[in-house]
């Protein structure tokens, strides 16, 4: 390491304060576990008073689940260039079953460490890392499988439930009015009302779930995927050759985890892949997934040709080593199920099924990754490295959805999680793609019969191909929808999706698409607690507590913002409209006004009585007192 | 009018560019009826050839349908002064059953055309208006109900088919490629290959769609609203007490034609409401919607207790009159509905239903619209207005979804829609609103039930209440969804709902938003030919003919600035990869060096093989010869 800062670190050193500046509204809370070093992170969105006006109560603090990481507890100190906390160390140091490793395993690590020309893009403070002692497997699956409730078990299971107990019983018994919730369809999910460490031991166990947590990104904050928990999703980062530095990289990770998303791919093509994931991991508090053929490939000066099982075999080690949490391999791209791609309409979109497409059918062998996908388990197990088992031959628009290739993967992927699971290897398996609404269904049908009830993770699907600018949009309607029917994670697709590579304000926009995707779905499940947001939210906007309203929203910036460009003063918080209808027009100002109105006019019923139950009777009394005077009910024809 | 023109007609004599400039890569074409004043306006889209590389042959011009009027025809001389041509008047007067008017009818506007004062924000060039000849009924729907097929009934069969026969069959036999579509699920719709003038007074005879076209709004270019037909999109302008002025507000109606607005409605209730929707319809191509209860209640200075049914009845004259299409009326609102509304988290949020419901309680009455229903009718059916009952009772949150008091509504509505056929009237129905998707479904049955398949018109539904900012994509996942199982039309959301009033970006993106859903559900319903425009866009993205994708999109000028944000200059319309990957690692490049690969390992099948053939023969050529060389496939445990 330089005594000298690079320009890097410089850049560094600081973040901007757009990526750090506490979300509106919010504090940073900890819940805490059965052990001191077991703190979990959460939001906490403070509410103010409900006016006397419509009632004068008390709104209780509203927990949600955070993905933010540190960047935005204003207690922390933040310093990229010595990465985050280690939060898992002693955790993963207790279990005994692994060990620091006297150098790094792979060949291509051990030539970039050496390499002087890369002293100013490299991360400084790297240490060694760690491997499973002999014959040791260290997966969260083979501790669950063993009966062992391990502290990531614990954290997260404390986590899914998001605090929903403070919301206990409201004064006077019974459930609090903000838990209140409509059934859902969940389509055969089991989601408890209270999520257990025992519960997720249980899921991960069968493989119904999975925990990324690679023994090397001892920073991540534990979280789960699976369709018995929240819905999760992923954005994706990485450069090109074309676009984007490593400072604009982490940058981009710490600005998609403060607007929410759960895990991120870096999916780098360009310059320096070792050197910016590096800098990812250590600066992440989310999973950090990777797709090793494209580094691979890059080794190889982009001959797919001239791929091995040997330099796909090191960079696995490589990237192992480095901590990333789970790898995308498509290991179902079999020669057989190429020619089926022929006379697709967009072929095979995947950048990594064309890779492998292509060196099967120069080769004219299996694939390598299916040939030694065993041998890829030994190396996965030993570090905790889960698979997301890649579909290569997903379809690239809506001509192509559902045909025999993208099943015919599907079908192999199946086989291949039976194998994983041998080794106890975590694994989740990537879906489409494009495909039109009324074929979704069956997508989530086969996987859930092909794959073992394992995690499904799919990108979008897109409902449609005619909307280049606006692919967030035509893709969060399929993952609302799939989410729904019980996929466990959704991959984002940003504005630029089929046009170029998103910048902050696409990734932004990507993740707030796929937030509400994942929460309509939570809603449509009937995941318990998951009402309690809107309803808290839309009490504040009947009641406009504009502030409130702002802070509950996922982007809390945006709506202030919009509501600012018309009414941008501090009395405008207070005032009961917008500039939507003004003043007079306002149907909630109106609704308010009705039940004063009628309030007035019913019972005294003593100073408890319930506001809406007075007005009620107020309504009720006069719609009877309209009756009772003999005036009949027109009723025409 | 004046000698000198008012700066507001100095304003209006130019549109900006951006409203009229044409549409890139399309021009507007006339499909011909059978009378010379017939002439259906679409879009073509030219497409380039395919690249000798990937096959070398011609791709044909796609017609699409098109909302934007004369607006972006370079033929056409538009003068907001004088308004658009009138396209129906001949067809108008040719039934012989309405006269021209000796002056306006209602007091309001009798009132308006003499004041002095408004004399700068008028429109110039008024004509009076007509009325049906005593005793005449002069609704589409009378006319459909006799057997008669009025030349706009011919109209919008010519447009519904989107010239789908010039795709013909391909060379050699078989259907055109492009016309390959998934079959859709379309819950029992009965949508046929091709649309005729006499399915198209069925439907309208049996009050399945309505054709919304007021006979004092000869300029309007008539389309067709009914779950048989192309799924349509609403915007909605107008302005309030608290922004916006004439021409912003006719600037945003053609902007959101421009975009894509098969209706738009004028919301206004701010100043000039009068004025400012004359200037809209003279210059509107599409079908006008209002809310006579915002004017009515205007004109009671916003006191609902003072509203009458005379001041309503003298302003559905006054609009009628000038031409509007369909009005928006809460009969529904009932007296005995509104203790429903109490315990709500957020109440009536319609302004119409709110305005009706202080009504009725201030007067312990009966709705005054309900009372006087059928007189309304009496007036509709004198001017062809359609209904858009009112959904006042929808739900405004995820809690209130499916409650009660919205269902309760619904049932009126049924009651009032038999009433309304009894008079001949078209009418829709107006729906949700807030709804959790797994409760989405029991709307669209229920409407189905007791409205006797009247067209429903939905606002979302939005999937939930948690981002304030993105309501155009929360309700776009619903809309998508209750499209497919039925809704006729879908009133957009835009970014600013709950917040303020939009602007034009925002009315952009809340077309774009809906387009996607409203194409979505045509898609899954299986609609015929509309994967045509998907199908032509997918393959010109494969073969990177960049300039026919973005011209395919639903904005293309958006896809073009995305994709020139990193690749800006001429010779990247060329490239072969864009900066999401760069040029290594494009997966449809490196599918098309595959397929080429395959080719030139396959037989020589002759000149006329078909591309895709010959790579699918070389491609499993390979994989026997593979298998035949006695190499095992590897069969890992």
């Amino acid at each position: 390491m330089n005594a000298m800062p690079s320009p890097l670190q410089q850049q560094a050193q600081q973040l901007s304060d757009s990526v750090t500046r506490p979300i509106p509204g919010s504090r940073k809370v900890f819940a805490e576990g059965s052990r001191p070093d077991l703190r979990v992170a959460m939001r906490e969105i403070a509410q103010t008073r409900t006016p006397t006006l419509f009632g004068g109560e008390d709104n209780p603090a509203i927990t949600v689940y955070d993905t933010s990481g540190p960047y935005t507890d204003p207690d922390a100190r933040i310093d990229l260039t010595a990465g985050l906390p280690s939060l898992r160390a002693r955790w993963i140091e207790e279990r005994g079953d692994t060990a620091p490793l006297p150098g790094l395993t792979s060949e291509f690590g051990r030539a970039r460490e050496c390499d002087a020309r890369l002293d100013a893009v490299r991360f400084p403070a790297r240490t060694l890392p760690r491997r499973a002692k002999d014959g040791a497997n260290v997966t969260q699956m083979h501790y669950a499988r063993r009966g062992i409730v391990t502290p990531e078990m614990e954290y997260v299971a404390i986590r899914e439930n998001q605090r929903l107990e403070l919301l206990g019983a409201a004064g006077g018994g019974g459930r609090h009015p903000l838990l209140m919730q409509h059934p859902g369809q969940s389509f055969g999910a089991s989601i408890p009302a209270r999520i257990t460490p025992e519960f997720v031991r249980d899921e991960i166990a069968r493989g119904r779930a999975i925990l990324p947590c690679n023994i090397n990104h001892p920073e991540s904050e534990p979280m789960i995927i699976g369709r018995n928990f929240l819905t999760k999703i992923n954005a994706n980062i990485g450069n090109s050759a074309v676009s984007s530095g490593i400072a604009e990289e982490v940058e981009k990770l710490v600005w998609a985890i403060r607007w929410g998303a759960d895990n991120v791919m870096d999916l780098s093509t360009g310059k320096h892949i070792h050197e910016t994931r590096e800098w990812i991991i250590r600066n992440s508090p989310v999973p950090i997934g990777t797709v090793p053929i494209y580094q691979a490939l890059e080794k190889v000066d982009g001959r797919a040709e001239e791929l091995t099982w040997e330099i796909f075999r090191d960079t696995l080690i490589e990237q192992a080593e480095q901590g990333v949490d789970y790898f995308t391999i498509h290991a179902g791209v079999l020669l057989r199920y190429v020619p089926l791609t022929a006379k697709r309409v967009t072929g095979i979109v995947s950048r990594g099924g064309s890779i492998m497409a292509k060196w099967c059918l120069a080769h004219h062998r299996e694939s390598f990754l299916y040939e030694h996908f065993e041998e890829i388990c030994e190396i996965m197990k030993a570090y905790d490295v889960a698979f997301s088992l890649g579909d290569g031959l997903r379809p690239g628009c809506i001509a192509d959805a559902n045909d025999a290739a993208q099943f015919g993967e599907l079908e192999t992927l199946g086989e291949l999680t039976k194998i994983a699971w041998k080794h106890d290897v975590q694994t989740m398996i990537e879906g489409p793609g494009h495909v039109p609404m009324q074929l979704i269904r069956e997508n989530m049908d086969k996987q859930l019969a092909e794959c073992g009830e394992a995690p499904f993770y799919t990108l979008g699907p897109l409902t449609t191909d005619i909307a280049p600018g606006y692919d967030h949009i035509t893709s969060a309607i399929g993952a609302a929808m799939i989410g729904w029917y019980g996929t466990a994670m959704l991959c984002y697709v940003t504005p630029k999706e089929h046009l170029g590579l998103p910048n902050r304000q696409d990734v932004r926009d990507g993740i707030m698409a796929y937030r509400i995707a994942a929460h309509a779905a939570d809603l449509a499940k009937g995941h318990p607690g998951a009402q309690v947001r809107d309803n808290a939210l839309s009490k504040a906007r009947f009641e406009f507590r504009w502030e409130d309203q702002f802070h509950l929203g996922l982007d809390p910036e945006k709506a202030k913002e919009f509501h600012d460009e018309t009414m941008p003063k501090d009395a405008h918080k207070l005032a009961h409209f917008c500039s939507m209808c003004g003043p007079h027009f306002c149907s909630m100002k109106i609704t308010q006004d009705v039940r004063e109105f009628a309030a007035g006019q019913g019972d005294a019923t003593g100073s408890n009585a319930d506001a809406g139950d007075v007005a009620a009777a107020g309504m009720a009394a006069k719609a009877a007192e309209f009756r009772a005077a003999g005036a009949e009910l027109y009723r025409p024809g």
